[in-house]
């Protein structure tokens, strides 16, 4: 299936716009999963089973399951095992950041795509296009290039000006235009600020966007949602981890947002 | 330990400039391996026992162990133990071009500095030195920064114009005079320009340089010690992988770059 079909298609039938990250650390995840043989796995189960009705995707930060090693992994992949076999409508993003060059992309490619069974990953940009095309080539998976974040010290170089444009900018600009020749490339827009954000959708036309994490990390829903949205009233795939999976209730948190998400996408819609 | 005093006396002890590239690709090993229950380590293990006395690092390209997945993972693992048990005094570099945002680095700097073992890690510049404090803060261990591609496509965004400078230019600069209070840091510099390679020279002082390849990929090793030695005629890894991990002898093509890097390193400090 082309992965953007598989989002819109998973958009339209749950309509919701809300990715849960299952970043299970394992300091922080309820003690009891501890003494499970497969500690992060148990967690993200019951997560899983809890809030699959509300989200159009799941994310997963590599870095907090290769922290456990070989056995990290292993629970990484059996997340994502059991996402495909139970819930294979909803979109699975390895937030991993990944990029090298030459054939060793080949091997992220194996390893992200084909032996955790990702449907996407996040990819820095910085080595070019050229280095990317193994991963843009899987027209069958997303390729989504971390654009802009929202982390204090972002504007280092992401806000370096290149012919009055910041960097990060013209990057969302080379990837609409240039690498996205399958329709399988997203961007990852960390909106600090929702005019930032509002200057990629006018550039990018309605390619999908991550959003890292509204709330305390990234401006309102109202304004993410406002300045984000595409012309079909969807586009964006907005994240939420702990605030959700370390929440009492899981499943409320998850459905209180995506309700809230909603609230100002259809509003929207009204108005206009 | 120092991480710069490892590479420092490694170099003196040993005389090498040489880093032998472990981009051991499981389709490219010998076929024999490929029945053995650890085929990547147990091939790892026959060019180290071959190879130790030429080099002053071992590098391991992360993708191509990855790509098994967690069997994968844990060879890599066991190829870092081996030398760390037998050959304590070479520098082991993970090159897995990694970074990410805010808590999520301290999930790779557990999995690669502490449960792989590795002395230093490749890292993506793009999210700016806040975002990798994780890495930077282990005084313990190098923080190799991607600085220069030599890839076909590395100009797209590498040769980006910043106040007349070219990014990459700018990116060592910061790392040189920002980022690298502890003095633990380092540049991946792939030469394919030397004259590019001794404009980092020029700006970062003494910094160690990780030189990716030479040869076909990279232009002559002549050019390579010439434009990019420091004051103490040193300061630089030049890394070769495939030519001689799967030549004929991998121990005399290594003990033969070897030389050749010596000779220029050796007749620069005779005519200077």
């Amino acid at each position: 299936m082309n992965p953007t079909d598989k989002y819109q298609n998973r958009v339209s039938q749950a309509n919701t716009l809300l990715c849960i990250g299952l970043d299970s650390d394992i300091r922080q995840i309820p003690r009891h999963y501890r003494d499970d043989p497969f500690p992060q796995f148990a967690f993200n189960r019951v997560i899983i089973d809890e809030t699959r009705d509300y989200v159009c995707a799941y994310k997963m930060n590599s870095a907090l399951y290769e922290a456990r090693g070989d056995r990290g992994m292993a629970e990484l992949k059996m997340t994502v095992s059991y996402l495909q076999e139970r819930h294979p409508n909803i979109v699975t993003i390895c937030d991993a950041k990944r990029a090298d060059i030459g054939s060793t992309n080949v091997g992220y490619v194996e390893a992200i795509y084909d032996w955790l069974g990702f449907d996407a990953v996040t990819l820095h940009p910085y080595l070019g296009k050229q280095a990317l095309q193994p991963f843009l080539q899987r027209g069958d998976k997303y390729s989504i290039v971390v654009c802009r974040t929202a982390n204090p010290g972002a504007r280092e170089l992401q806000d370096l000006q290149v012919d009055g444009v910041p960097l990060w900018l013209h990057i969302a600009e080379r990837v609409a235009q240039e690498w996205n020749s399958r329709g399988n490339c997203m961007l990852v827009v960390g909106a600090a600020e929702p005019s930032e954000l509002r200057d990629v959708r006018q550039r990018v036309g309605d390619m999908p966007l991550f959003i890292p994490g509204v709330g305390a990390q990234a401006g309102s829903v109202q304004q993410v949602v406002e300045a984000g949205i595409n012309t079909q009233r969807n586009g964006l795939i907005i994240n939420a981890s702990r605030s959700i999976i370390f929440a009492e209730e899981p499943w409320r948190a998850a459905r209180k947002l995506r309700d809230e998400i909603n609230q100002y996408r259809i509003r929207g819609d009204n108005n206009g």
